[in-house]
């Protein structure tokens, strides 16, 4: 009897699949890495679910707006765009998986700076699609030529980039609009952290298409809501190639009441910021880690053991150290850009106090053998 | 300026986006159009819903369960099977759409019957793959040779059949088994409504599918869960090609708590058959429309008008005869299998009743002009 895999497209045999990060089953983990919200979200959002859910949950027997419709016009006026400016879709993931199936194939390549976020290349490899992978060096700076030279149909740019935490002011973004000549997907998962946004480039740059999601800055991670903002056109594509019902009722409406929340999202994200800038400080100053300067709710820090020493050893170290404290962290040994580093997501202030006390006591270790 | 669509693959610019049924804003209509179920929900549903929710929604800060861990376990232990032959996608579109990127390519053909699932078509299109459509007489009896001549990778067939309702015994799905040497997807989306399903035979057979859903037969469309009962290694595909966070927390949530409700479901079912058994018989016998028998929550009929015509016309007649009455049903113009049928959802009895009541008035009318 015949493998049943065997019928699959090749390239689809050979797929790596993208590694998510831990999400453990159980409590007592301090949960730093996945840069998930560590404050709940707007008390609207469960009022609004409760009003769809009604005494019997009736509504959900019905098919949701397929478009979600109240929610683009909702983020439109966010945005001061209109609602032919905005997609909506079950996660930006799968904002950034629909982008891919319309502008990447095996004759049309999409490029991305490295490193970043990690599902690109996944995406592109599930579209058999030909990748232009851009290294950073270790400044990590926008390389502006080597994106220009890139030729690819679409590029996808995180900033604030991950893991690093790094953020490009748009004068940049400006810089890479004039001399690349294709679609720039500016992935602004963390942008709500962040001093500037491309959002105001988008009335100029019909080319320029900006990706959010609720995930993050609106504690929403568990809803699977993000969206894009674009030319009307590129709209247009995306909702040719989306699934037709791709975001549930309770979901759209959990967006649509946390959107109308401003200044309870505007306090959390101060509070996360002041939090991020105060254990930025903290690594850097008072324990001497190079850390890169964060405009996300994450922080990407090389640690230095009791004899100074850095390295992959000494980050695996830390990770090991601390997960077995259950403080869950975030390692990426592949690339020689991260293997030094851990990346931290801020949490509470206490939080942060434990994740501390943790590395006073590591510090105080023998160092690792090299 | 560039047209920034300019920058899509050709196949996307050239996209028709998959048409589903209308879902009106505002209320005060007969919903027959879409085949949702006129019943809400298990009442554990609201309930695990407002446990998962809880005081504040904290939990929805939280990433959901990457591969919906718990409610495979669950639906592998309802059909009998074990977790490894279970996905859960985001609705059984998405698993559709997942399983033609699987199989499904310019070089690689998808078949399906037709007239079916219109999404079909859309799917591959999107995939810039080659279709296989084999198409139905008539009697819409399988057409057997034609399947197994099509010789694709892949081939979907919907049973209980949409928009037609008929259903195809597990001895025809076997004999397909026999004679097509490829993947067999058999989209059983109104299965719990009919008396036999191909689940039993997934033992036997590793090239066989079973796509589900929750949302006809678990009255649960708004929430957007399906899935795919198959051999690990076809699994074992879909989990590489998925959204790596494809399903809610809340979805997940409530998907589990309907599952662990037979007998509430036992029930909803027996009464949908019983309305759907009696209005298939009011309109064969009573009104003397050709009607197929349908195993699913849906009824395909030809109208008559006063006359005794039938035909595209008197159906489209009918459409909007309802449609002005505030009773939606679904007309499919395009394809002469289909374009002198209406197909009707089953409701309640009182909402037939209300239907019937509307019929008998429009067969009383004037016929329509030839």
């Amino acid at each position: 009897m015949s493998d049943p895999a065997s019928f699959s497209l090749p390239h689809v045999a050979k797929l790596h699949a993208y590694t998510p990060g831990l999400q453990p089953g159980e409590s007592g983990w301090l949960k730093l890495n996945t840069n998930e919200n560590p404050y709940p979200p707007s008390p609207r959002v469960a009022e609004a679910l409760l009003r769809e859910i009604g005494s019997d949950g009736a509504s959900l027997r019905l098919y949701p707006n397929p478009t979600s419709a109240p929610l683009r016009a909702a983020l439109a006026k966010h945005h001061g765009l209109k609602p032919e400016n905005v997609f909506v879709g079950n996660g930006s993931d799968d904002v950034l998986n629909l982008l891919v199936r319309c502008f990447c194939a095996p004759t049309a390549a999409a490029g991305f700076t490295w490193p970043s976020y990690s599902l690109y290349p996944v995406l592109v490899e599930i579209q058999d699609g030909r990748a232009a992978m851009i290294e950073f060096d270790r400044t990590m700076r926008l390389p502006l030529e080597k994106i220009a030279a890139s030729h690819t149909k679409a590029f996808f740019l995180t900033s604030p980039n991950a893991p690093t935490g790094v953020g490009f002011a748009n004068a940049g973004i400006e810089k890479i609009l004039a001399s690349f000549h294709g679609i720039l997907v500016v992935d602004e998962a963390y942008a709500p952290f962040a001093g500037e946004n491309a959002v105001p480039l988008l009335a100029r740059y019909p080319r320029l298409v900006v990706v959010r999601t609720f995930s993050k800055s609106h504690a929403l991670a568990g809803i699977r809501v993000g969206y894009a903002l674009a030319h009307p056109d590129i709209i247009g594509l995306l909702d040719r190639v989306k699934d037709s019902y791709n975001v549930s009722r309770l979901s759209q409406a959990a967006a649509l009441a946390a959107l109308g929340d401003t200044s309870y999202y505007d306090a959390i994200i101060g509070r996360i910021k002041a939090t991020r800038d105060a254990c930025v400080a903290e690594f850097s100053t008072q324990r001497g880690w190079f850390t890169y300067p964060s405009q996300a709710n994450f922080i990407f820090t090389e640690p230095c053991d009791a004899r100074g020493g850095t390295g992959p050893n000494v980050a695996k170290a830390l990770y090991d150290f601390l997960f077995a404290r259950k403080i869950l962290v975030r390692h990426f040994p592949s690339h020689a850009l991260t293997a030094s580093f851990l990346r931290i997501s801020v949490g509470t202030d206490d939080e942060m106090l434990v994740l501390s006390k943790a590395l006073d006591e590591w510090q105080k270790q023998k160092p690792t053998p090299a």
